[in-house]
């Protein structure tokens, strides 16, 4: 099959074990076979290639995401940019960069730092900049920064035609034709493949400060995150943790109480006065909320294991409960409706007797549960899921916060967005008529053809 | 024609006038008729009643727009909506707001002030938030918060065929699905009408400042704001005038030194100490970068007359130069190459011996310049423009910041696109393949036929 296919092609079983998976689908669908593109040529071959041999592609970059969203569904080949990694150029005056796909957030940042620079987006994992863009990846700091739309300037997208796009430009602002850009960031390798990436940085902020808020219950945190958002100051990171959370990362994050839900607000300023009475204000709104301690963290250090074991949690839980299968939700709601949506959590977990961790990006209204499904609690843990998405979507939310709607949340692309989910595939099929780009993926194959038949 | 046409049907001249023109394009081309829509329902029967007779509609607002988006080609109807006009929901837990696309921002404004919240897009004119998030308006306070695309998280749009789609969720993020919301803002009528948005609030500052700094010429200005971004302070404003701008407006801001180039520098800050400390920092910087006087407005007075003289600007400039046409330009380019923008700018107008005003968002890198055209300088006139917007485009810009391709910018979709602009003009015929909405704005009539013929 190898012949006309360019890039380095493998059917080694390793290989095609690890692009078999993600983060969350640990039991591996190997593809039919690896290609590992180099160059953009290698994508524009490729795709010609797919399209001749009526062959479907998933793009793969570091296998992060958590929605099935790389997983083969039977029999394609997996087209990996992990190698695709450079840094094309680093423009400290713009306050921007522009990257391959297969290079990782870490690795950018790494680079940046040099010139008092940061990309902030930060899902926890380090994840390729392409497949953060291809799944409109956020993450701790986006109350503050945004996530991948808000900080994606411009793409080089390869179509299925093999028809090279550039989209956006590495403006600031503009309000030229269409916003193509903004279709493909979220398009989950769907409508193009990402070649290239302009991406914008910031400062590196010189006064960063983190405040650790602890409450009785679930229920008070998430209250305590509200009053937070509240004051109107500029949060940079606003996260829960659960009771179960914080005993799992206690040993690891100095000032971490067991079996008390925590709040970690972080807080940057550009000035140490600045700092300090913000500081003040956010403390006496978490003590007013009904915090029962507020300490603070501002050595560089401490502040970095909290967010280090924050990012390690999922590793963590899964220590906790050793031979479970995990099921993550990622609804988000109206700030105005996350305490209910919290107490729904708490309800179900008690109803249907689950052993669930609760965290999140509250300050977005961004909550994430992990269930540790035990034996014969298939059942059960879905009905958890589908209760907890149908409550986010009666109150204004969405089934998928961050992750995107992969596999595993196509069958409420419809419920959360009616006709819009059918213009959806229509879209779909203008841009991969031969639906050889990830097919099955976030509009899946009922929908698709309704929306090509009805034309 | 009236059969079957849903609102208030007018023919009367007044109306008619209205509806031919725009801010920036003075002669009337009236539209066959105004319909002046007062439910979302009436769009729907409008739009119904477009497709099976085969009439155009150009969706109106509040007419501000600059680059004759509502101006009729030729025997459009006009679908007013400025009727619709409600504050439909403000929810200040959420810090967000449901309108129907005919209020105005500063009718939105003064409800929200009332919660201690803001709306701060601010294009200048008392623009409809419709047609605001039609053309992706932005303006002074992009910088800090951000234009339309940012501040809008859901819309209700109808399409061609009547149907009616709801685009994104009223939370803070959502990975959920292709992003149709921001493929619509911006569109100019030409996909679908809004007939309902939800956007963003946010507090409104504590503490509020602005820096005036003068400098002996407009590129020492542009060197003084990027100077001012570059200390990667959160700023909140940061305009150019050039000399004749501080002429015009002298008169009424107080501290405004005819002749002399300015530069405005607004902070926003949640504590009275960061403030201070921020305009210390930024004070600095700008005489590092060769301002010759710095002065600060922190009294609310004083520093909304610098914001409403800005805003009655073109009119200044109407006054000063009668009996004119004026030609507008948008450019944004990246921060490094906006001296070299600014000196392109000056070399031109004294080449082609033109009255040119210059200001601009400059901290975004978007300038605008009028030029007063007089009698037989229309080709040096469009000369200047068309330099322009190529140096905008060699150095990575575009040809429009924030008004709009409309009909004045739509030579330039290609030039700045390439490829994507074709496929932008195949989104047009897939959203509305009758050409009924807005016909030959953004997308140009040959680039939709090479398009539908492509396929």
């Amino acid at each position: 099959m190898a012949a006309g296919l360019a890039g380095v092609v493998s059917t080694r079983p390793a290989d095609l074990d690890t692009h078999g998976r993600d983060e969350n689908h640990l039991d591996s669908v190997p593809p039919r076979a690896v290609v590992f593109a180099e160059t953009r040529d290698d994508v524009v071959t490729t795709m010609r290639w797919a399209g001749r041999h009526n062959a479907a592609l998933i793009p793969f970059g570091a296998g992060t995401s958590a929605e099935g969203h790389v997983v083969p569904l039977g029999g394609e080949v997996s087209l990996d940019v992990s190698r695709m990694n450079r840094l094309v150029a680093l423009c400290p005056e713009d306050f921007r960069a522009v990257v391959q796909p297969g290079l990782t957030r870490n690795g950018l940042n790494t680079r940046a730092r040099e010139f008092g620079l940061t990309f902030p987006v930060d899902p926890g994992a380090d994840a390729s900049l392409g497949g953060m863009a291809a799944t409109n990846a956020s993450g701790t700091t986006t109350i503050r920064y945004g996530g991948m739309r808000a900080n994606t300037l411009a793409l080089e997208v390869v179509l299925a035609s093999g028809d090279v796009l550039r989209l956006g430009r590495p403006v600031r602002k503009s309000s030229s034709g269409y916003d193509l850009r903004d279709l493909f960031i979220g398009s989950a390798g769907t409508l193009g493949v990402i070649t290239e990436l302009t991406v914008a940085l910031h400062p590196v902020p010189e006064e960063i400060a983190v405040l650790r808020a602890f409450f009785p219950d679930v229920a008070a945190a998430v209250a305590g995150a509200f009053a937070a958002v509240g004051t109107g100051l500029p949060i940079a990171r606003l996260e829960l943790l659960d009771e179960i959370t914080a005993g799992l990362l206690a040993q690891d994050v100095p000032g971490l109480v067991p079996d008390a839900p925590a709040l970690f607000v972080e807080l940057h300023s550009s000035t140490a006065a600045g700092l300090a009475t913000e500081l003040d204000i956010a403390h006496r709104a978490l003590l007013e909320a009904g915090a029962s301690t507020v300490g603070t963290a501002t050595a560089q250090a401490e502040r970095e294991a909290i967010w280090e074991a924050r990012h390690r949690l999922f590793w963590s839980i899964r220590r906790a409960f050793p031979g479970r299968r995990y099921l993550i939700t990622d609804t988000a709601v109206p700030l105005s409706a996350i305490v209910e949506h919290a107490q729904v959590i708490s309800e179900l977990r008690a109803d249907l007797g689950l052993d669930v961790v609760t965290t999140g990006h509250v300050g977005d209204g961004n909550i994430h549960t992990v269930v540790a499904v035990a034996e014969g609690q298939d059942a059960p843990a879905a009905l958890f899921s589908d209760e907890l998405v149908r409550h986010a979507l009666r109150v204004g939310g969405t089934c998928t916060g961050e992750h995107g709607i992969g596999v595993s949340k196509r069958q409420y692309l419809a419920a959360e967005h009616g006709d819009a989910a059918l213009w959806m595939a229509r879209v779909k099929g203008l841009f991969d008529p031969g639906n050889v780009l990830n097919p099955g993926k976030v509009v899946g194959p009922d929908l698709l053809s309704d929306a090509l038949a009805a034309r």
